[in-house]
């Protein structure tokens, strides 16, 4: 049985892909792939997305050159979720921070605090606009 | 500013909760929560979510007595993702593993297999049904 067979997209052909370094275990960021993004994601060995505001595929990196190699694929018990395991190039937030997840909140939801140092400036990673 | 008026629920009120053991950097599982849910999460210490399929609140052990310990909230750049970092008592998978990502993608997708022990069985878990 094809693992394609196991997973379960929902109601708009969408499945989230936790994305995690694997040689820190950090993880970096969330992103929804339909199933012709995580066809592309095997076959390449690049992780490749849908973007639900953009109605667009993109590839992780396409305009940054922060590219993810895949290291391996995994789905949960349900199969409603993957757990993607990858080599990083450079920094996975657009905001330059090496996770997307800087911030934790503090003093009971009363506010929220940065975590980890920016690495770089959105306009280092972009260019200015 | 509250960290809550920085979060993106979805048109569902729900916002997807990636729990990871904090001591060891697994993935444990992906569920859902909505403000009420993470509300009781934050004052409890201890995770509960939303159930889309029952609609009703669950508290992670309320059956199997593995409770999560909430350790670190931490919330992506876009604020419409949660890492919840926790101590993990027993298997955090309903189905006995340690993680709910216990299978892997192989040839190409082709198959898939299972990467982990299974720690219980779901009997030995929630007892015969």
């Amino acid at each position: 049985m094809s693992f394609f067979d196991q997973l379960k997209f929902d109601a708009n052909g969408l499945i989230p892909a936790i994305i995690q370094e694997q040689k820190t275990g950090r993880v970096l960021m969330m992103a929804w792939m339909n199933r012709a993004s995580l066809e592309t994601t095997i076959a390449t060995g690049k992780t490749h997305f849908w973007s639900r505001s953009r109605q667009k595929y993109w590839m992780k990196g396409e305009s940054s050159g922060h590219t993810q190699a895949v290291k391996d694929i995994a789905f949960d018990c349900d199969g409603d979720t993957l757990l993607i395991q990858v080599e990083q190039i450079g920094a996975a937030c657009h905001e330059g921070y090496q996770s997307c997840f800087f911030r934790s909140v503090r003093e009971g939801g009363a506010s929220a605090q940065v975590t980890e140092p920016q690495l770089l400036s959105p306009e280092q990673i972009y260019g200015k606009k």
